[in-house]
Protein backbone atom coordinates (compact mmCIF):
# COMPACT_ATOMS: atom_id res chain seq x y z
CA UNK A 1 0.00 0.00 0.00
CA UNK A 2 1.28 3.43 -1.03
CA UNK A 3 0.27 6.37 1.01
CA UNK A 4 -1.78 8.96 0.06
CA UNK A 5 -1.38 12.31 0.69
CA UNK A 6 -4.16 13.49 3.16
CA UNK A 7 -5.49 16.39 1.00
CA UNK A 8 -6.69 13.81 -1.13
CA UNK A 9 -8.27 11.09 1.00
CA UNK A 10 -12.04 12.59 0.53
CA UNK A 11 -11.70 11.48 -2.93
CA UNK A 12 -11.73 7.90 -1.88
CA UNK A 13 -15.04 8.47 0.09
CA UNK A 14 -16.99 11.11 -2.18
CA UNK A 15 -18.55 8.63 -4.82
CA UNK A 16 -20.20 6.68 -1.48
CA UNK A 17 -18.91 3.26 -1.29
CA UNK A 18 -19.96 0.58 1.30
CA UNK A 19 -17.22 0.74 3.53
CA UNK A 20 -15.47 -1.35 6.26
CA UNK A 21 -14.62 0.44 9.62
CA UNK A 22 -12.15 -1.33 11.89
CA UNK A 23 -11.87 -0.93 15.80
CA UNK A 24 -9.67 -2.04 18.63
CA UNK A 25 -11.39 -2.33 21.99
CA UNK A 26 -7.90 -3.30 23.92
CA UNK A 27 -8.40 -7.00 23.28
CA UNK A 28 -9.15 -7.59 19.87
CA UNK A 29 -9.89 -5.78 16.50
CA UNK A 30 -13.68 -5.70 14.96
CA UNK A 31 -14.74 -5.21 11.71
CA UNK A 32 -18.05 -3.04 11.09
CA UNK A 33 -19.21 -2.43 7.11
CA UNK A 34 -21.33 0.67 6.59
CA UNK A 35 -23.22 2.90 4.03
CA UNK A 36 -24.42 5.65 5.61
CA UNK A 37 -21.48 7.74 5.49
CA UNK A 38 -20.49 11.14 4.12
CA UNK A 39 -17.28 13.54 3.36
CA UNK A 40 -17.41 16.78 5.22
CA UNK A 41 -14.38 18.86 4.12
CA UNK A 42 -11.68 18.66 2.57
CA UNK A 43 -9.18 18.45 5.56
CA UNK A 44 -10.21 15.74 5.38
CA UNK A 45 -13.68 14.94 7.99
CA UNK A 46 -16.31 12.12 7.60
CA UNK A 47 -19.39 11.60 9.15
CA UNK A 48 -20.89 7.86 9.58
CA UNK A 49 -23.93 6.89 11.04
CA UNK A 50 -23.76 4.39 13.68
CA UNK A 51 -24.65 4.01 17.45
CA UNK A 52 -25.45 1.78 20.18
CA UNK A 53 -27.37 -1.25 17.63
CA UNK A 54 -23.39 -1.58 16.49
CA UNK A 55 -21.29 -3.51 18.52
CA UNK A 56 -18.27 -1.33 16.92
CA UNK A 57 -19.38 1.83 18.81
CA UNK A 58 -18.60 1.22 22.36
CA UNK A 59 -14.97 0.59 21.12
CA UNK A 60 -14.72 3.46 18.81
CA UNK A 61 -16.90 5.80 21.85
CA UNK A 62 -13.91 4.48 24.10
CA UNK A 63 -10.83 4.60 21.67
CA UNK A 64 -12.05 7.32 19.45
CA UNK A 65 -10.44 5.78 16.55
CA UNK A 66 -10.71 3.94 13.48
CA UNK A 67 -9.73 3.14 9.99
CA UNK A 68 -12.10 3.03 7.10
CA UNK A 69 -11.20 0.21 4.55
CA UNK A 70 -12.81 0.56 1.43
CA UNK A 71 -13.35 -2.89 -0.24
CA UNK A 72 -13.49 -3.41 -4.09
CA UNK A 73 -16.58 -5.43 -5.83
CA UNK A 74 -14.65 -8.64 -5.13
CA UNK A 75 -15.15 -8.57 -1.59
CA UNK A 76 -18.69 -8.35 -1.62
CA UNK A 77 -19.69 -11.41 -0.06
CA UNK A 78 -17.51 -10.69 2.55
CA UNK A 79 -18.78 -7.12 3.46
CA UNK A 80 -22.61 -8.46 3.05
CA UNK A 81 -21.05 -11.23 5.74
CA UNK A 82 -19.56 -8.71 7.90
CA UNK A 83 -22.47 -6.77 8.02
CA UNK A 84 -24.63 -9.14 9.02
CA UNK A 85 -23.07 -11.09 12.30
CA UNK A 86 -21.54 -9.25 15.36
CA UNK A 87 -18.34 -8.93 16.56
CA UNK A 88 -19.74 -9.93 19.99
CA UNK A 89 -19.31 -13.55 19.25
CA UNK A 90 -17.20 -13.70 15.70
CA UNK A 91 -13.83 -12.65 15.61
CA UNK A 92 -14.16 -11.08 11.76
CA UNK A 93 -10.63 -11.16 10.46
CA UNK A 94 -10.33 -14.53 10.96
CA UNK A 95 -13.95 -15.38 9.90
CA UNK A 96 -13.59 -13.58 6.53
CA UNK A 97 -9.73 -14.26 6.08
CA UNK A 98 -9.13 -11.19 6.04
CA UNK A 99 -5.13 -9.69 6.69
CA UNK A 100 -4.77 -7.21 9.80
CA UNK A 101 -2.27 -4.65 8.80
CA UNK A 102 -0.84 -2.75 11.62
CA UNK A 103 -1.86 1.27 11.24
CA UNK A 104 0.78 3.91 11.94
CA UNK A 105 -1.25 6.70 13.84
CA UNK A 106 -3.82 4.72 15.64
CA UNK A 107 -4.79 1.19 17.29
CA UNK A 108 -7.26 -0.78 14.90
CA UNK A 109 -5.73 -2.17 11.75
CA UNK A 110 -5.69 -1.70 8.10
CA UNK A 111 -7.22 -4.43 6.08
CA UNK A 112 -4.67 -5.69 3.82
CA UNK A 113 -7.16 -6.99 0.67
CA UNK A 114 -8.73 -3.42 0.32
CA UNK A 115 -8.17 -0.77 -2.49
CA UNK A 116 -7.72 2.05 0.27
CA UNK A 117 -7.33 2.36 4.03
CA UNK A 118 -7.71 5.67 6.02
CA UNK A 119 -6.54 6.29 9.69
CA UNK A 120 -8.96 8.19 11.60
CA UNK A 121 -9.73 9.69 14.51
CA UNK A 122 -13.19 10.54 15.82
CA UNK A 123 -13.11 14.63 16.64
CA UNK A 124 -16.90 14.28 17.87
CA UNK A 125 -19.31 12.40 18.29
CA UNK A 126 -23.12 14.39 17.83
CA UNK A 127 -25.40 12.01 20.14
CA UNK A 128 -28.97 13.32 19.20
CA UNK A 129 -28.10 11.99 15.73
CA UNK A 130 -25.86 8.99 16.53
CA UNK A 131 -23.00 10.62 14.04
CA UNK A 132 -19.96 10.29 14.46
CA UNK A 133 -17.63 12.83 13.24
CA UNK A 134 -14.30 11.62 11.88
CA UNK A 135 -10.60 12.97 11.02
CA UNK A 136 -7.98 11.35 8.15
CA UNK A 137 -4.70 11.68 9.59
CA UNK A 138 -3.20 8.97 7.41
CA UNK A 139 -4.83 7.25 4.04
CA UNK A 140 -3.02 4.90 1.92
CA UNK A 141 -4.07 3.25 -1.71
CA UNK A 142 -2.70 -0.34 -3.16
CA UNK A 143 -1.67 0.65 -6.62
CA UNK A 144 -1.18 -2.87 -7.31
CA UNK A 145 -4.79 -4.43 -6.93
CA UNK A 146 -6.19 -5.33 -10.37
CA UNK A 147 -10.06 -4.99 -9.09
CA UNK A 148 -10.75 -1.57 -8.56
CA UNK A 149 -14.22 -0.73 -8.70
CA UNK A 150 -16.02 -0.07 -5.57
CA UNK A 151 -19.69 -0.97 -4.74
CA UNK A 152 -22.84 1.14 -3.39
CA UNK A 153 -25.48 -0.25 -1.29
CA UNK A 154 -28.79 0.60 -2.27
CA UNK A 155 -30.52 -0.54 0.88
CA UNK A 156 -32.93 -3.46 -0.13
CA UNK A 157 -30.19 -5.39 -0.41
CA UNK A 158 -28.91 -4.58 -4.18
CA UNK A 159 -25.59 -3.32 -4.50
CA UNK A 160 -24.60 -0.80 -7.85
CA UNK A 161 -20.76 -1.41 -8.81
CA UNK A 162 -18.98 1.50 -10.21
CA UNK A 163 -19.61 1.85 -14.13
CA UNK A 164 -17.58 3.88 -16.73
CA UNK A 165 -15.49 7.49 -15.42
CA UNK A 166 -16.76 10.98 -17.25
CA UNK A 167 -14.66 13.03 -16.62
CA UNK A 168 -15.70 17.05 -15.99
CA UNK A 169 -12.89 18.48 -14.52
CA UNK A 170 -12.70 21.30 -17.39
CA UNK A 171 -16.09 22.54 -16.54
CA UNK A 172 -15.87 22.33 -12.74
CA UNK A 173 -11.87 23.88 -12.36
CA UNK A 174 -13.03 26.56 -10.62
CA UNK A 175 -14.39 24.85 -7.71
CA UNK A 176 -11.79 21.91 -7.33
CA UNK A 177 -9.33 22.06 -4.02
CA UNK A 178 -7.28 19.59 -5.88
CA UNK A 179 -5.02 21.33 -8.70
CA UNK A 180 -4.23 17.53 -10.34
CA UNK A 181 -5.52 14.23 -10.39
CA UNK A 182 -3.03 12.06 -8.18
CA UNK A 183 -2.04 9.13 -10.06
CA UNK A 184 -2.82 7.12 -7.03
CA UNK A 185 -6.33 8.34 -6.87
CA UNK A 186 -6.65 7.85 -10.80
CA UNK A 187 -6.03 4.14 -10.29
CA UNK A 188 -8.83 4.15 -8.38
CA UNK A 189 -11.09 4.59 -10.97
CA UNK A 190 -12.61 2.06 -12.52
CA UNK B 1 -43.89 11.65 -11.46
CA UNK B 2 -45.05 8.25 -8.91
CA UNK B 3 -45.82 9.10 -5.26
CA UNK B 4 -43.10 6.54 -3.19
CA UNK B 5 -43.91 4.80 0.00
CA UNK B 6 -41.84 7.13 2.42
CA UNK B 7 -40.09 4.19 4.17
CA UNK B 8 -38.60 3.57 1.00
CA UNK B 9 -37.24 7.01 -0.08
CA UNK B 10 -33.88 5.66 1.83
CA UNK B 11 -32.68 3.71 -0.67
CA UNK B 12 -32.97 6.66 -3.17
CA UNK B 13 -30.01 8.14 -1.45
CA UNK B 14 -27.91 5.08 -0.01
CA UNK B 15 -26.05 4.50 -2.69
CA UNK B 16 -24.54 7.88 -2.77
CA UNK B 17 -25.49 10.12 -6.06
CA UNK B 18 -24.86 13.28 -6.65
CA UNK B 19 -27.77 15.35 -6.09
CA UNK B 20 -30.18 18.87 -6.61
CA UNK B 21 -31.29 20.25 -3.64
CA UNK B 22 -33.93 23.19 -4.30
CA UNK B 23 -34.77 26.17 -2.20
CA UNK B 24 -37.03 28.97 -2.06
CA UNK B 25 -36.68 32.02 -0.38
CA UNK B 26 -39.99 33.61 -0.68
CA UNK B 27 -39.24 35.71 -3.72
CA UNK B 28 -38.06 32.36 -6.24
CA UNK B 29 -36.47 29.17 -6.21
CA UNK B 30 -32.80 27.81 -6.89
CA UNK B 31 -30.50 24.90 -6.85
CA UNK B 32 -27.63 23.70 -5.56
CA UNK B 33 -25.80 20.83 -6.62
CA UNK B 34 -24.70 18.19 -3.32
CA UNK B 35 -22.38 15.35 -3.47
CA UNK B 36 -22.18 15.45 0.49
CA UNK B 37 -24.95 13.33 2.36
CA UNK B 38 -25.68 10.90 4.52
CA UNK B 39 -28.86 8.59 4.94
CA UNK B 40 -29.64 8.49 8.59
CA UNK B 41 -32.41 6.68 9.56
CA UNK B 42 -35.15 4.35 7.76
CA UNK B 43 -37.76 6.98 8.59
CA UNK B 44 -36.27 8.12 6.33
CA UNK B 45 -33.63 11.36 8.01
CA UNK B 46 -30.44 12.39 5.61
CA UNK B 47 -27.48 14.47 6.32
CA UNK B 48 -26.37 17.37 4.40
CA UNK B 49 -23.16 19.18 4.61
CA UNK B 50 -23.68 22.70 3.69
CA UNK B 51 -23.00 26.15 5.02
CA UNK B 52 -23.12 30.28 4.35
CA UNK B 53 -20.50 28.90 1.37
CA UNK B 54 -23.67 27.86 -0.25
CA UNK B 55 -25.87 30.55 -1.47
CA UNK B 56 -29.05 28.64 -1.08
CA UNK B 57 -28.24 28.04 2.61
CA UNK B 58 -29.48 31.22 4.13
CA UNK B 59 -33.10 30.27 2.13
CA UNK B 60 -32.39 26.88 4.00
CA UNK B 61 -32.01 27.99 7.31
CA UNK B 62 -35.06 30.53 6.86
CA UNK B 63 -37.51 28.31 5.38
CA UNK B 64 -36.71 24.88 6.31
CA UNK B 65 -37.73 23.06 3.97
CA UNK B 66 -35.85 21.78 0.85
CA UNK B 67 -36.34 19.03 -2.31
CA UNK B 68 -33.92 16.95 -3.07
CA UNK B 69 -33.80 15.93 -6.55
CA UNK B 70 -31.78 13.14 -8.02
CA UNK B 71 -30.66 13.84 -11.66
CA UNK B 72 -30.06 10.46 -14.00
CA UNK B 73 -26.42 10.60 -15.64
CA UNK B 74 -27.82 12.73 -18.95
CA UNK B 75 -28.55 15.45 -16.89
CA UNK B 76 -24.69 15.50 -15.89
CA UNK B 77 -23.50 18.70 -17.37
CA UNK B 78 -27.09 20.45 -16.01
CA UNK B 79 -26.03 19.32 -12.45
CA UNK B 80 -21.77 20.26 -13.13
CA UNK B 81 -23.60 23.90 -13.82
CA UNK B 82 -25.69 24.23 -11.36
CA UNK B 83 -22.95 23.35 -9.11
CA UNK B 84 -20.57 26.16 -10.52
CA UNK B 85 -22.60 28.96 -10.60
CA UNK B 86 -24.53 31.23 -8.18
CA UNK B 87 -28.69 31.72 -7.25
CA UNK B 88 -27.32 34.92 -6.10
CA UNK B 89 -27.06 35.92 -9.46
CA UNK B 90 -28.45 33.09 -11.72
CA UNK B 91 -31.93 31.75 -12.12
CA UNK B 92 -30.80 28.35 -12.62
CA UNK B 93 -34.30 26.80 -13.63
CA UNK B 94 -34.10 29.35 -16.64
CA UNK B 95 -30.44 29.09 -17.33
CA UNK B 96 -30.62 25.15 -17.35
CA UNK B 97 -33.90 24.23 -19.07
CA UNK B 98 -35.43 22.40 -16.08
CA UNK B 99 -38.82 22.08 -14.90
CA UNK B 100 -40.32 23.35 -11.62
CA UNK B 101 -43.39 21.29 -10.47
CA UNK B 102 -45.22 22.41 -7.48
CA UNK B 103 -44.74 20.17 -4.50
CA UNK B 104 -46.93 19.08 -1.92
CA UNK B 105 -46.08 19.62 1.31
CA UNK B 106 -43.18 22.10 1.00
CA UNK B 107 -42.67 25.40 -0.92
CA UNK B 108 -39.31 24.61 -3.36
CA UNK B 109 -40.35 22.87 -6.44
CA UNK B 110 -39.56 18.88 -7.81
CA UNK B 111 -37.64 18.80 -10.92
CA UNK B 112 -39.43 17.18 -13.33
CA UNK B 113 -36.49 15.85 -15.23
CA UNK B 114 -35.12 13.62 -12.59
CA UNK B 115 -35.55 10.72 -11.45
CA UNK B 116 -36.63 11.15 -7.93
CA UNK B 117 -37.87 13.89 -5.90
CA UNK B 118 -37.68 13.90 -2.02
CA UNK B 119 -39.56 16.88 -0.26
CA UNK B 120 -37.66 17.31 2.99
CA UNK B 121 -38.05 19.75 5.95
CA UNK B 122 -35.05 20.49 7.92
CA UNK B 123 -35.64 19.12 11.40
CA UNK B 124 -31.92 20.22 12.59
CA UNK B 125 -28.65 22.14 11.83
CA UNK B 126 -25.67 21.17 14.08
CA UNK B 127 -23.75 24.09 13.49
CA UNK B 128 -20.42 22.93 14.50
CA UNK B 129 -20.02 20.74 11.85
CA UNK B 130 -22.11 22.68 9.17
CA UNK B 131 -24.81 19.49 9.01
CA UNK B 132 -28.00 19.94 7.77
CA UNK B 133 -30.58 17.21 9.21
CA UNK B 134 -33.23 16.32 6.48
CA UNK B 135 -36.71 14.51 7.40
CA UNK B 136 -38.22 13.47 3.94
CA UNK B 137 -41.90 14.24 4.00
CA UNK B 138 -43.13 12.84 0.69
CA UNK B 139 -41.30 11.48 -2.23
CA UNK B 140 -41.79 10.76 -6.02
CA UNK B 141 -40.26 8.62 -8.47
CA UNK B 142 -40.61 8.97 -12.66
CA UNK B 143 -41.80 5.34 -13.41
CA UNK B 144 -41.72 6.18 -17.02
CA UNK B 145 -37.79 7.87 -17.33
CA UNK B 146 -35.66 5.82 -19.71
CA UNK B 147 -32.18 6.38 -18.35
CA UNK B 148 -32.33 5.08 -14.95
CA UNK B 149 -28.62 5.49 -13.89
CA UNK B 150 -27.56 7.88 -11.43
CA UNK B 151 -23.80 9.59 -11.02
CA UNK B 152 -21.64 9.51 -8.09
CA UNK B 153 -18.86 12.43 -7.81
CA UNK B 154 -15.25 11.06 -6.89
CA UNK B 155 -14.49 15.26 -5.89
CA UNK B 156 -11.35 15.58 -8.61
CA UNK B 157 -13.62 16.37 -11.46
CA UNK B 158 -14.34 12.95 -12.34
CA UNK B 159 -17.84 11.25 -12.15
CA UNK B 160 -18.93 7.44 -11.70
CA UNK B 161 -21.76 6.55 -13.44
CA UNK B 162 -23.48 3.51 -11.88
CA UNK B 163 -22.80 0.13 -13.26
CA UNK B 164 -24.31 -2.94 -13.10
CA UNK B 165 -26.37 -3.79 -10.12
CA UNK B 166 -25.61 -7.36 -7.65
CA UNK B 167 -28.23 -9.10 -5.81
CA UNK B 168 -27.61 -10.01 -2.19
CA UNK B 169 -30.88 -9.44 -0.48
CA UNK B 170 -31.00 -13.01 1.08
CA UNK B 171 -27.62 -13.33 2.42
CA UNK B 172 -28.91 -9.59 3.69
CA UNK B 173 -32.78 -10.65 4.73
CA UNK B 174 -32.20 -10.29 8.57
CA UNK B 175 -30.78 -7.21 8.31
CA UNK B 176 -33.68 -5.19 5.76
CA UNK B 177 -36.26 -3.10 6.87
CA UNK B 178 -37.67 -3.48 3.51
CA UNK B 179 -39.97 -6.94 3.31
CA UNK B 180 -39.61 -7.05 -0.57
CA UNK B 181 -38.41 -4.58 -2.97
CA UNK B 182 -41.02 -2.41 -4.74
CA UNK B 183 -41.33 -2.12 -8.28
CA UNK B 184 -40.61 1.72 -8.57
CA UNK B 185 -37.18 1.23 -6.62
CA UNK B 186 -36.56 -1.54 -9.02
CA UNK B 187 -37.27 0.58 -11.72
CA UNK B 188 -34.77 2.72 -10.34
CA UNK B 189 -32.04 0.52 -10.42
CA UNK B 190 -29.73 0.37 -13.71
Amino acid sequence: MRQLELGKAFTLMESGPVVLVTTHDGKKANIMTISWSMVMDFTPVFAITTGEWNYSFAALRKTRECVIAIPGVDLLDKVVGIGTCSGADTDKFAKFKLMPVQARLVRPPLIKECLANIECKVIDIVKKHNIVVLKAVAAYVDTERKERRRVHAVGDGTFIVDGRTLDRKKMMASKLPLASLPAQVSQLRS
